[in-house]
């Protein structure tokens, strides 16, 4: 009997998918850039599935890859070429377990769609503030894998700052009980951090309490057209001013970018007449209901005109204008794919350094890829901005020689990035895409604190290998 | 030549105390529960100087406890009775390297104290959350050590809410480089997040980068009456209503806690007329100058009082009344120190059990320890709260006696804590103090990952042995 047969025979019949049909939507990532073979696609429906699934994969050293929604954009989820690996999808695993009003926190399980928690929360009249493009998709297990952002970070956090608890199993199949839903627990080291952004590589996890907000009661949206990245920084302090802590989202996006969105959207038209070189999108909120926004933001932005800071703005009169507005950012992961080959980068370095590092990108660009249109769209406030060459469509002889010229331009930014002490992947992960980079980037002696840890939790390296740590692929 | 006098020959020699009476104030805890023995008293003044050193300790075996300010109330800074450890004091490693109001981020060295940081942060008009009873004495690296907690964590999170990077010196003298003020970064484990709550025995800190918060503009403070801990819960709601994210402080006291602090401050009265079984403490604050915090939180308790849930209120006239209410609630420790002999928790459950976990810990102290008066005080917000057992001066045999008493209430409160599923140390750490505590509250699995990383980072077990996993002192 072979060992996946073994298996399967542990399982309901379910839960393992071997035909090649059945296992294609798992095998590639979402931007196309990665295609894998796998051994079989398992689908376990409790968390006694998934420890009979990593007892088995100990046993017989079998790889595992686990993925939720496959929404990642480092390829952290996708199975290598060998046909070795087994792909673990958490999808199964949906329930809500609790949501607990008086402590404001929300239990969920590892398959459960972020809308789900967003809708489960705003039901009970909270807030669970994560939000980001692919929130229809996207799952608890790999938001907290990879520490998600978002649009709502300024306020409120990475995922990291929403978790309370874990549940998880080791790749031995020790079920880890860690999701006690408490404010504060300085017992030991703090596992439950580790295991948030450690992309599958150190367990699998199956639930995450989460903490809950007081829901907005009121909030106003703009959308503003300014001359370039330092006025969005003063902007930012100018606003900050006027809205202290009701700052909920502050994105800056470049004006090639907006045309792209504006496409893929068929050519809606901006809320103001002109386009301006930089656009920023601002939501402020408050929980209390007579808390008067739009008039708030109208008087730092009426601030911010006099100081010759901002160039135009529209403050949204309804909900269905803001969410219009938001839709221009969302798409634009969408729009970018649409638009033909490119390589982008996550990068984050000091807020106050942003405007610099963006001049030294598009300096650098036009000097070693003249035939590249450089992006920028990101969270300002964070530091956090995604930098995207496009290339266009065509101009490639073959695959390899995109991935020649996607190397030297990692390269390239790298180096700023390095030379401004930021973040090679502020928020999307190392995954499989960036492991050399990672390398590159960080001090020997970190890495191997980061290998002695990955040791202390899968000593026999059956979890996501190929994942943060180990050599890229050749 | 000693190994000592061989360091010696490589620092100055203002770096190594090794009188007796030199070093006596490093060898006993805060608490004076517990006094150990010293090789030497290092005292380096530089981070080359704290890899120097370690360097040194790897090469002779020579086990190192760090030490902050020395106000821990877990004995994690003592060194044992052997006589083999050195205490390696950051104290001398105290300047605030940079405040950033840009990007909103300070960076300090781990001997900085946490009011200068406070000072250095309202001088730049922002804010540095953290505030506990001990903010005059504790230190950068103690804080971000032991993961500090406090009174404004309902607000502002813990430690670990407010670091951005870390600078640590490994056991063998290799120094980590990680204070980039990035607010976003998954490059890679969260190694930060890791040695945050590591009790030095990880690494040594040597600086660390916090965020920086708008300053409040605006607050209210009020001292409140109320029959019961369930009234703070439903009192919490009301006010989470009205007043949302402005909450700064939430903070329960029984009446036999208010009592005392009254002793201590020289029978100071209390601003309303009578006594009250529990009392709250509350602050609201927001950083636009024109909120009206007092209206808001005259408000909130108006509804409360209306409600029932409310006795008696106060609302503070002006920052001198409101430090004299906060005095009340710092001087807590001093109190009970004062007091005598007591048996203290630093217990956390769900926020939603506070006012169960408090009866059932009223009802076991009144079975089991008759003679004992329990007192309540804590950050109710969070679910923290810390037991006391007071059992007065006097009344014991010796110091064994004592301990074996002591011993018991740990086991019949740690029962308790555990049937509520919460944590036997919410903010105090593990210390020395709860080696065994921890052991026995700990599935083994985790205590097994724990090992695991200890080992990773400190293969010779040279960074304070005896604290956090080692077996207790016989």
């Amino acid at each position: 009997m072979s060992p996946l047969a073994e298996l399967a025979g542990r399982l309901d019949p379910s839960c393992v998918l071997a035909a090649p049909e059945e296992m294609a939507p798992y095998l590639g990532d979402w931007r196309g850039r990665r295609r894998g073979r796998a051994l079989a696609v398992l689908r376990p429906r409790s968390v006694a599935e998934v420890s009979t699934i990593l007892r088995w994969a100990s046993a017989t050293r079998t790889p595992i890859v686990p993925q939720g929604g496959n929404t990642g954009l480092s390829a952290g989820a996708t199975p290598d070429a060998s046909g070795r690996c087994a792909v673990l999808s958490l999808g199964r695993l949906n329930r809500i377990r609790s949501v607990d009003t008086e402590g404001d926190s929300v239990t969920a399980e590892a398959g459960c769609v972020l809308a789900q928690l967003q809708q489960e929360a705003a039901k009970a009249n909270r807030l669970f503030p994560l939000s980001l493009g692919s929130e229809g998709s996207c799952q608890v297990g790999g938001i907290v894998a990879t520490n998600a952002g978002g649009i709502n970070v300024i306020r409120y956090g990475t995922v990291r700052d929403l978790v309370l608890g874990l549940e998880y199993v080791r790749a031995d199949g020790a079920v880890i009980h860690g999701l006690k839903p408490l404010r504060k627990d300085n017992a030991g080291y703090a596992l439950r951090d580790l295991l948030i952004g450690s992309e599958g590589t150190l367990a699998v996890i199956t639930a995450a309490s989460f903490r809950l907000f007081a829901s907005p009661k009121a909030s106003a949206t703009a959308l503003c057209g300014i001359p370039d990245p330092t006025a969005a920084i003063r902007l930012l302090a100018m606003l900050r001013e006027v809205a202290g802590e009701r700052i909920s989202s502050f994105e800056l996006m470049c004006d090639a970018e907006m045309g792209l969105t504006l496409d893929l959207l068929g050519g809606a038209a901006l809320p103001f007449g002109g386009r301006y070189p930089w656009y920023v999108f601002i939501e402020i909120a408050d929980s209390a209901s007579d808390a008067a926004m739009e008039q708030v933001l109208t008087r730092a932005l009426a601030l911010a005109f006099d100081a010759g800071v901002l160039s135009d703005a529209v403050v949204a009169q309804s909900g269905a204008q803001a969410k219009a507005l938001w839709h221009l950012r969302f798409a634009v992961s969408e729009a970018n794919k649409r638009a033909g080959p490119s390589v982008s980068h996550d990068t984050s370095v000091a807020t106050a350094d942003v405007p610099r590092f963006i001049a030294a990108v598009q300096g650098a660009a036009a000097e070693r890829f003249p035939t590249a249109q450089p992006l920028f769209v990101g969270h300002v406030g964070d530091g956090n901005i995604h930098v995207i060459l496009l290339f266009g469509k065509g101009g490639f002889q073959d695959d390899a020689a995109f991935a020649a010229l996607a190397a030297s331009v990692n390269a390239c930014i790298f180096e700023i990035v390095s030379q401004f002490g930021g973040s090679i992947t502020a928020e999307h992960g190392v995954g499989r895409s960036l492991v050399g980079a990672l390398r590159r980037a960080t001090q020997p002696e970190t890495l191997e604190l980061m290998a002695g840890i990955k040791n202390a939790f899968d000593p026999l390296g059956i979890l996501n290998p190929g994942a943060v740590l180990e050599p890229e692929e050749i």
